[in-house]
């Protein structure tokens, strides 16, 4: 059976794909500073020339950012009903700072050794360099063992995402009829736990605000003005407080507009997670979950959308004291939000609600709100059983359908702008360290990430 | 009469007078900075000698800080029931940054126009070398003209009052018998309003505390633990919020424990004054009274206690966001205190108000808290009156007694170490810039500054 072949050849070529991507990690694609400029676009060059050497018409795309990797494998006459989908990744590699507490160049990658686990060390190893490999490394075992591409699939590299992909709205608005497909694959996420894999169904929005309060012209000595003049910090302090009630729940009207309640089975698949809240709380000092009281710890995490202040500041904050009445207070907040929740109607809502507040003598001002619209998939479609069941088949455990807290914001555009949804499944773990030193991908996660995919497309070509 | 003829020697020798003064303005004792140590000891042995010259026994004295002087005029055989009284002012002077912003060098003082009228600009100048100095003229002419010094009389001068008086304390222990008078002058205040002298009788203390709010060790993500960990911003506005209800009175239990309502003759008088709260809340852009809204705004700045934030930071203050729910946060909070209420227990009131506050999973921690009592002044020595009058005589209008809102500790140091009561009285003006750049002192509160003084001297040997 040609699945079983490929899976073998994925077997004996693991250590040649190890090598291919400690080549690609040896490059420094950090997006976000301009020094790397050179290096993002020689890391883009070598994706497309790997892909083309495989069969891809694959291209570098110019931006007014960073360039976009487009690759297509065009139909097969013999398979002219194989569903169209799209692979999205990203080449791109945060910053290396504090580079102090690196124990090895992160740009000299290496397979190492951490808690009796074979690791791929090197900046990008698991976000996302090494997890988008995965995908190629099953594109080119399927090529080598069946002698041609899977057909109708094309792959999406992005070298903005670790600095704001500010090309990519543009590029795909400008290239929707080229990207659309029946259903798009991410692989930038993680497994649930040790040995589980997910498939990441929901994903929170976003929701940023920073709001100034002012007073007085200047600020004001407390001797002469304390009591008699309005303190902005007081006033500030009134407004996060009325940001949640008793019960937790978040105060500003409408907020809760359009919020669903999940469904009972998708309830019932995690509760049998059994997420232990105690030891996720407990891992960072906490005991008890904060937030709805009415809640579970998972749900308020992946199904509900909430309001956190982030930073606040205000008056003097040097040594000693300077009692002063500042003029001005600030605070930084972001809400989570999740399907159904209008960001632009619920900074709208903030704004009136934090402004109905305001005593006499103050006034607030708001920074440019920064929005962006939950995901929730819809799994109707066969793919996503499909994908869970390859998934399954690969690791020791059933995968799951889960929520994520965070933003995947590609996730979202897809959806408006291409009007397809998008299975996200990938297999970084908890300890990968992204985004700090010692960035790792565990070798497991490599090896069994390629043989997921290529199990993934052993079911497109059977859809 | 002798007092005419002091007065008239005052007016004569006011140029000389104001060179004196300048003198002393263009030595930078400046007692915060280190590097000013030798300006600080320059401008004492200046005192000093002058007034040794003057027939006083005077002296530097050392302490582990800047030195005091201390000059005593002994007593008069002609005179031996002369009450025994004692001046305060300070020769040090605040730093004179931001430097660009004053029109001339800070210490080459000269006497310019300014509104029409004649001030003698320099740092220093009006905060508290021209205000001591109207006293030491006055002794001046007084012994000019009458051939010996007011009788029983000390001087005493501090060093280190503008950073934060470290030596006064143990050195007002260490020398009681010495210094402990009737009642003690104090010339570090101002005019109520243009024309119109003062003595402030009562002055509020302070406490100052600050608080941090911990909850997880480190800093989350809030897609992460958004919702689900308590944050310490929310924890402290809601601390914050509730430090005041609705109708702004502190709420720390027993705050208002012990604060005495000002008599009726007091609050008439007050009322007299014509306080335009409009205006003075006008001058910093504001328009209405915060605080207690039973109370007028003179009411609560110079005799009802209040409790400001000073300041508050926690979480991600820079550009832009970082979606973090912060491990930490932190404000500066003081309380103006007014007669009655003890520093100590309020901190320990305030401490427990506070913890019982932290949900599970936070925890409050205390810097040293530094308080001050209150200072009312029994104003039943007929010196009070008897310089009222003297007040009362040299300028426009009738002396006021009147409240301070701000702290000046050397008065509650007098009466808790010396048991004496100060009168306050100085002729700042509100535009004198004392801690700012440009400081000035008009020559109009310099010469009638001296005058009155020399009425005080006068109504002192009638006494």
């Amino acid at each position: 059976m040609t699945l079983d072949a490929v899976l073998a050849r994925v077997d004996t070529d693991l250590d040649a794909a190890m090598e291919r991507l400690m080549a690609l990690l040896r490059v420094p694609s950090i997006s976000t500073d301009p020094a790397y400029d050179a290096d993002v676009a020689r890391a883009a060059q070598i994706l497309a020339e790997d892909l083309s050497g495989m069969g891809f018409d694959a291209t570098v795309r110019e931006t007014t950012g960073h360039p976009m990797v487009v690759a297509h494998s065009g139909p097969d006459a013999e398979a002219p009903d194989a569903p169209r989908v799209l692979f999205y990744g990203h080449y791109d590699v945060q910053p290396v700072d504090p580079l102090e507490l690196w124990h090895r160049d992160p740009f000299d990658p290496a397979i190492e050794e951490q808690n009796g686990k074979k690791v791929i060390r090197a900046r990008g190893a698991s976000d996302d360099k090494g997890q988008l490999m995965t995908f190629v490394e099953a594109c080119r075992a399927w090529k080598a063992e069946t002698g041609k591409l899977p057909p109708n699939l094309t792959i999406f590299l992005e070298g903005e995402e670790e600095s704001g992909s500010p090309s990519l709205v543009p590029f795909m608005e400008a290239h929707a009829d080229e990207l659309k497909a029946d259903l798009a694959f991410i692989c930038d996420t993680g497994l649930f736990a040790e040995g589980v894999p997910a498939i990441v169904t929901q994903l929170r929005g976003m929701m940023k605000e920073e709001l100034t309060i002012k007073g007085a012209d200047i600020d004001l000595h407390s001797g002469m003005f304390g009591g008699v003049a309005m303190n902005p910090i007081r006033v500030l302090s009134d407004v996060l407080s009325a940001l949640h009630d008793e019960n937790g729940r978040v105060t500003v009207p409408g907020f809760y507009d359009g919020v669903p309640e999940i469904s009972d089975a998708l309830r019932d698949s995690w509760e049998a997670l059994n997420f232990d809240a105690e030891a996720f709380l407990g891992a960072v000092g906490l005991s008890h979950p904060a937030g709805e009281k009415d809640r579970t710890a998972l749900e308020m995490i992946w199904s509900r959308p909430t309001a956190e202040v982030n930073g606040i500041w205000g008056g003097y904050t040097g040594a000693g004291f300077k009692t002063v009445l500042p003029s001005e207070a600030h605070a930084k907040i972001s809400f989570r939000l999740v399907a159904g929740q209008d960001p632009a109607r619920l900074h709208e809502n903030f704004v009136d609600w934090v402004q109905a507040q305001m005593p006499e003598d103050c006034t607030v001002s708001f920074a440019p709100a920064i929005g962006s619209a939950a995901s929730q998939m819809d799994t109707s479609h066969p793919i996503f059983e499909m994908t869970r069941q390859a998934l399954s088949a690969e690791w020791p455990e059933e995968a799951a359908y889960i929520g994520c807290g965070g933003s995947i914001p590609v996730a979202g555009h897809f959806k408006e702008i291409l009007g397809m949804d998008s299975v996200l499944a990938g297999f970084g773990k908890d300890d990968d360290a992204i985004h700090s030193p010692n960035e790792k991908y565990d070798v497991e996660s490599f090896h069994r990430g390629i043989r997921s995919w290529v199990r993934v497309l052993g079911g497109l070509a059977r859809a």
